[in-house]
């Protein structure tokens, strides 16, 4: 389960475990603009790994990097879900990124043994999952600018 | 520079860029509690990828996901800088991780082309990236729980 450098400019990273997850199509997931992530689920992680999760339970918060293994393709500029315009991938979250690699933040409910279940999965069932580390602090609402999706929001909400 | 699976269990993943830091070696780098990752450096995108970071400016904050290229070794369990008893790797932010990712959150100062200017930084110079992905909302302090991380800062701050 041990990934390492293969060469100076190419990484072979193995999967840590896998998630399993209410959603089985890219379609089930909620996407957009107030997309509420609520969804709960497991995060399994291989057995030879699970000492690694000593303490965990202690963390109310876990981000998860996963790979979107269903994700045949690149698109560096594309238009989200919630846009007419077109972004580039590095300012969104789109699948279709150079990297097939996402990020999500999920609330820890309870660990039995080495499964963690989780508040707020938007992976895939069977999504293979890379790291999970502790959420230790945010950046707070009122420092953040948010780009485009500000711009989109505002328009939205001018228009209801 | 497209990484992409290349069985059902490992993924090949190629850097996007390059992070230009003023830490060369992993002591120079801030540890333990209230580190402060104040140091500025810049995320150096490959030619061919500029136009994935089309309105990335807009964001002030971005999630830089990169490669601890030169840590060698895994430890499922660990003691961290800031503690005395070991925790489960990942329960902490060490680099001997299964897979040896960092997760690194920074404020965007601005934008040259294919270089972006940020605060923030604790890669060595020379880090490998492997996506970066726009900040858009953080867990409200008061939601977080921190488990032995909190236990250690209230440890502290009573001996204080």
């Amino acid at each position: 389960m041990i990934g390492r450098m293969t060469s100076t400019d190419s990484f072979s990273l193995r999967p840590v475990g896998r998630v399993k997850s209410p959603y089985t199509e890219a379609s089930d997931v909620p996407r957009g603009l107030g997309a509420k992530h609520e969804a709960e689920g497991v995060l399994e992680i291989a057995p030879e790994l699970e000492e690694g999760l000593t303490d965990i339970e202690g963390f109310s918060h876990l981000f998860v990097i996963w790979v979107f293994d269903r994700s045949e393709s690149v698109e560096l500029v594309g238009t989200p879900p919630c846009d007419e315009t077109p972004h580039g991938v590095f300012a969104t979250r789109s699948p279709f990124r150079p990297n097939p690699i996402g990020l999500t933040v999920v609330e820890l409910l309870r660990r039995e043994g080495r499964r963690l279940h989780v508040r707020g999965v938007d992976m895939l069932d069977g999504t293979p999952i890379l790291d999970i580390k502790p959420y230790l602090s945010g950046v707070p609402a009122a420092s953040l600018r948010r780009g485009w999706l500000d711009a989109v929001e505002a328009r939205k909400t001018g228009l209801q």
